[in-house]
């Protein structure tokens, strides 16, 4: 069983109300090191089988047509889910 | 200027309701190889400097107290927004 994630960020032409909110609240928890904040989706998709380049190319396709809505939002990423190991920061890693 | 990004996803266990309307939907578009779909947040968050294992400690800590709602999300990723070149697929790299 494979899995591919499609990220999804609003432009950075567009205002993006959660980004502020949370910028806002960031220095009232102690975090002052964070100058903006932009927030978008992150999608899992499960196939059957493989992730081959058919699947990722259909991911693709369907993150830019139903995944993002492309006047307000770009696709940033589409990748097999394994992709993600190498920069993954567990808790377990920063302890 | 750094950029780390921090991704959150319900936890398993946990109906997806947004998921769900995806998986329904996809196949209506033609994409019929993909099962289930879980949809969750990305976040980017943007530091004056470099990203530092100081940056990303702290960036872990804010997913887990601001970013994340730990009774039902799971921190799946945080990471030097760099780490995601290699993984990111492109249109023009799919053509």
């Amino acid at each position: 069983m494979g899995r591919v994630v499609v990220e999804v960020m609003p432009k950075p032409e567009i205002l993006d109300p959660q980004g502020k909110a949370v910028v806002g609240a960031l220095p009232r928890l102690g975090f002052t090191q964070f100058t903006s904040v932009r927030q978008g989706k992150r999608f899992e998709l499960e196939v059957e089988g493989d992730v081959t380049p058919e699947v990722l190319a259909a991911a693709q396709a369907a993150a830019e047509t139903l995944l993002s809505n492309p006047i307000i939002e770009d696709v940033v990423r589409v990748a097999d889910v394994e992709a993600d190991a190498a920069g993954t920061i567990t808790s377990a890693g920063l302890a």
